[in-house]
């Protein structure tokens, strides 16, 4: 099999179980991704992402292009080699983070000028350069630099936005023509919260070739309801025989819903930075580790859940971790929940290929849509 | 063998290498103790003790006490359950922190009056009180109470201060006689910079039967000229036949002198403080990992080190997660230099075996006191 092969095994209504090849190795979907931010999963090390059956992680072009720099981490032999993980890795285009950290932006046919958030310098990134930086991470999989539009935009700003962001996708794809080498490239449909500019940006983005499809700019302030309105519309009209990817989403049961949807692709920063802040997510629902009611509890925070947190500490040890501001915290609560996420996904594959998606999915609104 | 048998294998002048038989197993001496402070040692987790060949660590009375709590501890089965430890366990008597964190400390014969440094809430200790918190928490070695007198106290105030130490420690024994149960208790040596006055409290302690004894009141911001003269002086008073312990001393040179002067046991939390702040000990000295000259070296941290960090990670990636402010940052910097500090007393123990003690102490001083 060519790398960039997608391949579908099983489908229970739109949901589908699948394998995507990369150059790091083939990718079980539905899955999700742990985003490694920094080159480096917060409170986490590779081994462990390796024990909790992590199989592909995320990379985020622009923090890295600033810190430490897409040359540097060419010059160590690619992200993979320099934060030593050997599994696939899936860079952004750095378009996201341009747009929600960074000051000073300035948008044109060209490109996007803004100043880093670390330092104020200023910087220039064309689809080009998001090719360019991506290339030197040396990623498995590449995104196509978007403008990813806020909440609100109006009809004609995002359809204005939608229409560069498709001339940038195929920039993008100009810089990195089709079987240019092992990293693979995704375009991303964006179009806001308008059906018609949705079915719009897609039927653009499916005349480029790419080897996988994304949805951006969902999970931006809207309601719920407006983004599985979107979702469910728009994922239908993804290449079918391609990998298909919803960007920054979201909850177990938002991605529960996004496979629902036909989505094979997810990343959030939810349960690695909901750890941090003692929000943990169980078989029994969401917690919050630093109530009372957990001071004295010898259960484990998830009785159904065999991750190195649950199989050894109590809920009573996690929340001292967590009163004392103790580093251990962190890495136990990030633990628990990638296992827990991680688990989520394994469970719907398992799920369509049984057949038995949607009492899955009922199942998991029984404990998460309250 | 009884719990609390301490067995001297073998001797290389002053230096011994020996086992000290435990509630939780046979420590084997020279050996160093990461420091726990709150139930965690910080950024790493009991796995990672284990792997890194750690055979006991150190809980903080002070801090256990006041956060979580040590009759919460007790109800949770103890420390080593609740923290998921099952190693020995040394715990300090919460003196040292009352006099050097707490705020409003008032000394009288019966104890110490004391306010929380997190809440201002107001406590007492007394000897009694020390060894009941100690009991709730179930270490294998408790430590007596005693008064850590400040550097640049005057003489008449250290005698003072030693002879109160003497009879709280009298009071300690008296409230776990000997052969009370399967926790051991050690008596600490004060008396300052004058060495009559240690001479003095060390006579005092030795008519108290305790398992073993310890120094303390050193590196308190004396020189480590007057450190050494304390401790080479005061070492060989302490009884043959038992287990010695420096108390939160020092670098891998004052360990390798201490093991000199005939110190079996040592506690620091410089390995894992200075970890976090980016200063790793190796075998080659003393680095400071943000420094500019490592943002592009390829080389592992310490060429002769196997731990995770060395095997897997380049200066460069330490540097930029430090750099970056990465939670992994403490993690792998933790890991590296308690298996250095480790590894220390490892090959002390093994070269006091082979009779090569002093060679081993030059090839350290070559590497550590410039």
């Amino acid at each position: 099999m060519n790398i960039g092969t997608f391949t579908i095994q099983h489908t229970d209504g739109a949901a589908r179980a699948g394998e995507l090849l990369t150059a790091h190795g083939v990718i079980p979907t539905p899955i999700f991704m742990p985003v490694g931010t920094q080159g480096s999963v917060k409170a986490v090390c590779p081994q462990d992402l390796k024990d909790l059956g992590a199989r592909i992680i995320l990379g985020n072009t622009y923090h890295l292009y600033l810190r430490p720099g897409d040359e540097m981490i060419a010059r160590r032999g690619g992200l993979h080699r320099f934060m030593h993980w050997d599994r696939p890795i899936l860079t952004d285009s750095g378009g996201f983070q341009v747009f929600s950290l960074s000051a000073l932006r300035k948008l044109s046919e060209d490109g996007v000028a803004f100043s880093s958030h670390i330092d104020g310098s200023k910087h220039f990134f064309t689809p080009e350069k998001a090719i360019s930086i991506q290339r030197n991470l040396g990623s498995d999989i590449m995104m196509v630099l978007d403008e990813c539009v806020p909440y609100g935009a109006d009809y004609q700003y995002t359809r204005k936005s939608l229409e560069r962001t498709t001339r940038w996708a195929a920039r993008c794809r100009a810089a990195y023509p089709q079987g240019g080498g092992e990293q693979l490239l995704f375009g991303i449909g964006q179009g806001g919260f308008f059906k018609d500019l949705r079915e719009e940006s897609i039927r653009q983005l499916r005349d480029i070739p790419f080897d996988g499809y994304a949805l951006g700019g969902l999970s931006v302030g809207e309601s719920k309801a407006e983004m599985m309105d979107i979702l469910y519309h728009s994922a239908p009209l993804l290449p079918v025989e391609k990998a298909r990817y919803l960007m920054g989403v979201g909850t177990p049961l938002d991605i529960v819903r996004g496979i629902d949807a036909g989505i094979d692709m997810f990343d959030c920063v939810l349960p690695t930075r909901n750890a941090r802040n003692g929000t943990l997510f169980t078989s029994e629902g969401k917690l919050n580790i630093k109530r009372a009611e957990f001071a004295e509890d010898d259960s484990p925070l998830d009785p159904q859940c065999s991750c190195y947190t649950c199989r050894n500490f109590s809920r009573a040890y996690l929340r001292h971790l967590y009163q004392a501001r103790e580093i251990l915290s962190y890495r136990l609560n990030t633990i628990h929940n990638l296992s827990y996420f991680l688990s989520v996904v394994t469970a719907a594959r398992q799920a369509i290929q049984d057949g038995a998606f949607q009492s899955f999915k009922s199942q998991m609104e029984s404990i998460y849509d309250t």
